[in-house]
């Protein structure tokens, strides 16, 4: 039988699939006269993927801290996982990681080619914006545009795309603890941050709980990350369904390749509890956020 | 000595451009720690790109008809020339359309990687909604979040990004008119449709008059994409700073391949005189409008 939490956050990604089902089917959004099938069909090859769906969880679960409930996070949390999701896709690329499997599927670029993956990725991008800029989402147009700047900045040049291109052009070379620390916190910290913040500004938060939420998500995108890091050490390639020990074969940057298995452990704990200390002002309000950064660095797949 | 027209066009070209200049530049967004070097240096590699900036031109005169002058237009114009650039950037590439060369110069994975040039296209592509969502580009969230949704809806799966692969999935087969029209609407003329809208809405034109724009941006883009693909037949490829005849060769779907030279003449000249009926209820306001419309159809490269 599922604990609770993995019930909550398989609810949680249901009702973000059921959306994004909606988003992605064939009924046409205003101004679109056809959605062409190829396209749409290897969007859906990328986004339909079995993932976990925690960035979804983190902004959903953060919104009802402040009483949003229903479809405005949901649609929040969808926009944000087109965003994960196109960014998984370019990542794979030959041009780039070249991955041909993710989660025991064939990578878009190869159930499809690589124009179509390019162009997936990009569609995917632009539907988040799409998805957030649209009254649907919320009422009030000056959380709609925050939302979509939010967004846009955790995910462009000084955001997820900048930290791309800064691992790329640390392949092979040796990184200080403080160029991964920055490559991490743009890569893959951004949006977890951003998952976080944008729950607080769906849910209208006071300015100083909105800085709570967005540092809680960096807390607990860096303990992700050294998790991550340490389970492509140490775990079976079954288990992830993917090549394992590939990027430190690759000579990528880590944290754990600098400081070992032992030290980012502690570090990785550390990190979770200062993210708790963050969320005692909420109380019992913030149980599943709570929840969350516990799972985070006890994960084992 | 340049006529006023162009005299006008390079005016508004040098707006945009400028603006560009400071929005690519070193200066860090609020959120930012750092602006990966070289990213933002095939960013601008692919925007400062000596093009005619035609789409800003139209987004510009659009808003001024409106009574919308200074910097709401030319971010917005910004903005649109950022998705503009990105989309040549991919279109570029090895698994797209394989150029080279761009107005005589390598294309950007050519003068840096395939990698940066995908991530230097996401990165343009988000830095587009972020400056829309921007409170420097309007004072009013509901204008911004109009623009944002406008934009990703004329560039994504319903839009070029769709158009995109529609086109790349006609290459050697042969496409009947309706076929290429849709593609047409969705690849190019969405965005410059888009263009004469945005003037509209952020020059708050009412709804009839947004319409008429839209209409008008419409018009104006069939007449662009013919005139394209008779030049692509019959310039020279230094004049164009790119392969002529190209397109074509490849068997890539025109409308010019099939109707012919003098009817394809013909129907952009129809076109043109349908766009100046729906500037007429503007009379003297619209000037810089009709001339680009005439411009359009009178350009030889």
């Amino acid at each position: 039988m599922k604990d609770a939490f993995s019930q909550r956050l398989q609810r949680r990604a249901d009702e973000t699939v059921a959306l994004l089902e909606r988003l992605l089917g064939n009924a046409l959004l205003p101004g679109e006269t056809t959605r062409p099938e190829r396209l749409l069909a290897a969007m859906r090859h990328g986004v339909f993927n079995g993932g976990k769906r925690l960035r979804p969880f983190l902004l959903i679960e953060t919104a009802e801290i402040f009483g949003a409930t229903g479809v405005s996070p949901t649609r929040c949390a969808a926009a944000l996982e087109c965003v994960h999701c196109y960014s998984l896709i370019h990542d794979d690329l030959p041009a780039m990681d070249d991955d041909d499997m993710r989660r025991g599927k064939p990578t878009v670029h190869k159930a499809f080619d690589e124009a179509t993956a390019i162009l997936a990725g990009d569609a995917l991008l632009t539907l988040a914006l799409d998805i957030l800029a649209d009254e649907e989402t919320h009422a009030d147009p000056a959380i709609r545009a925050e939302l979509v700047l939010a967004l846009a900045r955790a995910s462009g040049l000084g955001g997820m795309a900048g930290g791309q291109m800064l691992d790329l052009a640390a392949e092979g070379r040796q990184l200080g603890e403080d160029e991964i620390v920055t490559l991490q916190a743009m890569k893959t910290g951004a949006l977890i941050r951003f998952a976080c913040e944008a729950g607080a500004i769906v849910g209208r938060a006071g300015e100083a709980e909105r800085a709570a939420m967005a540092q809680f998500g960096e807390k607990i995108g860096k303990a992700f990350q050294l998790a991550d890091d340490m389970l492509d050490l140490t775990a079976s390639p079954e288990r992830l369904g993917k090549e394992t020990a590939k990027d430190s074969g690759r000579g990528k940057a880590t944290l754990v390749a600098l400081y070992g298995l032992e030290e980012s452990r502690r570090m990785a704990d550390r990190l979770t509890v200062e993210a708790l200390e963050l969320l005692s002002p909420f109380g019992e309000r913030a149980h599943w956020l709570e929840a969350v950064a516990r799972f985070i660095v006890g994960r084992d797949h």
